[in-house]
């Protein structure tokens, strides 16, 4: 059954999202990001705005060290070519060998077989978190014959978040919905990959993954909803989205956070 | 001699370009890009400012099921190594299987002898368009010996889409000449390849290739103008540009279009 | 010891720097630039708001030809993979052969072993400059024993231009440092690497690399002022950034440039 209880109110959770946030501002943690090419700048260009020091190569002489200077690793399965195939794997293994919570994001693993194989393989290598929107997550699940969020995450013994109009995020035990956002984020490529590598920064200063998926998620939908109100359409959008997430306060995210 | 005839006026041209936009908002194709590097991420966020569901990968692998599962293709030889080479004669493989029309674009071909080589290669293979800018078709149309756009085109089969201070559209029987735009359109990295990843998506939603181009052309060149209006240097031209196509409407379309 | 000397005032750098970016602007010389992924798409549009005209290709069949017609190259050590390697050394044969000035950016070398080591070949080869931040420059100076910029830059005969919050120019005889720029170039990914850039396109009309790697961080440093103030966060900063290197003026300059 699919019905975790809700963990927790919007007062709690712009708390932590908050408390989250501070720290990143102060700690500058380095977070390694193999991801796809549409995401490339803009995920350096957040992950700054929210105070993390992004690092991007995927060269296999050098990935180790980058993993292992890194206080979190996003291993986003887009533009999935021989080159990030190979560096995926050395990566996962610096981040074994020096703790380092990773992130899976299964970017459209629904229409590409090579990355649905790829994925089924590394959620068993115990990602802190995974972040995929539905379809992708429902493709996971059908892998695994699974048929709830929950009983996929419990399984898994990972977070997952989903992202969509409603957001929902699991482990197995907490379960929390939340009903931030605006379309334009639909309509900007790599939010979603954006999102992900956000949620490794979230994890970077915060060990308890479903509390840094929910956070994360919480963050990422209340600005998105400031930046719109601030931009004429999709492209100005991005830019205020960035800006957003640099400038958000615990406050803000209080007043805004919507639990479904 | 090139001399096809104007093949409609401004109303009839923003009649039509207003309906393909129209098209594409309801209709989210799927369009498939190989494209340049610097490209990547403003043509996926132009294709979903217009509608469209952009992706991009270059995976051997992977190439096929995405060029399959999509109802246009972009074809752009920058960064031109071997695995876009590799990707190229696949994408176009899975694309004739599947009947998914294509657009070439010839980047840089007047300073790249590897690509020109190429380029003269790909466009016996039945695009049905190419878009490039004028020193780019100067030197596609030298390697064959015509001397005019319109023979070059009626030759080939394709319709040709040359971009500039002037474009100039024809498939060798119709044929139609544009005087929008901006400056800035050419400070801004990228603004043809993005045309061209335009063109596809046109494409993807309307089958007459000379009309689809025609109508591409306009909506790029008068969206530049409105983009032009609102920005103060080629940097805020480039998100403003994103937000004029998506908001584009015919009444904007019908008032802006220069028919030279 | 590090004391060259304060080389020149404020309004003598306005007015080389003013007149490097009318010189820019009059004769759109060709840059090429071997660049990181995160860097690409940003350096093409600084390299077009200053009024060059920018490739990127890293291909090893066509980078020759690419960087013979240029007139100047950057060689930055991002995203360090096979394929770049084969091209830097492909391009900086055809720059010997061509005369092409070449700039080096060592980007992470103080984290990455390989990079450390490749530019310590690198700097061998007579760069007109080097850009680096302070922990990346130091990197380099530990590598080859030397204790001051200043003793650094007359061992190699190059210009070095270190960037910080304070920056420091040097070609071992002449020094120079900066005070201006704002923190959130600091913020925004690439930054460094696409003064870089903007610095082999100053060389490309300026062959004192002295003067014009002076005259780059002046101007990058006033125009990172101009726009953040025209900006919300580091998100809006990038395209005013952009805007203001296009629309730098001597006065301006002249009247912003702090000489420490």
């Amino acid at each position: 059954m699919d019905d975790a209880g809700t963990a927790m109110g919007a007062a709690e959770l712009a708390a932590c999202a908050g408390d989250i946030l501070e720290r990143l501002r102060l700690a500058h943690p380095r977070v390694h990001c193999i991801t796809n090419l549409a995401a490339t700048s803009f995920t350096a260009n957040m992950l700054l705005a929210a105070g993390a020091r992004p690092s991007l190569t995927f060269s296999d002489d050098e990935i180790g060290d980058f993993v292992r200077a890194s206080r979190a690793l996003l291993v986003n399965l887009g533009t999935l070519d021989g080159q990030r195939r190979s560096a995926i794997a050395l990566a996962l293994d610096a981040a074994r060998e020096a703790r380092v919570p990773w992130v899976l994001d299964p970017v459209l693993i629904d229409v590409s077989r090579p990355r649905a194989r790829l994925a089924a393989e590394l959620i068993g290598q115990r990602p802190a978190a995974v972040r995929g929107n539905g379809a992708e997550v429902a493709a996971l699940m059908a892998m695994r014959g699974k048929a709830t969020v929950n009983a996929f995450a419990a399984e898994l013994g990972s977070t997952l978040a989903v992202t969509g109009a409603l957001d929902h995020v699991s482990d197995g035990v907490r379960s929390v919905r939340l009903a931030n956002g605006h379309e334009w984020m639909g309509r900007v490529t790599a939010v979603g990959c954006v999102t992900s590598a956000l949620l490794a920064a979230f994890l970077a200063v915060e060990r308890d993954a479903f509390m840094a998926a929910s956070a994360c998620l919480a963050a990422v939908g209340v600005a998105g909803e400031m930046a719109a109100e601030k931009a004429d359409g999709p492209g100005t959008f991005q830019p205020r989205f960035i800006d957003a997430v640099a400038a958000l306060t615990e406050a803000e995210l209080a007043s805004r956070i919507v639990i479904a």
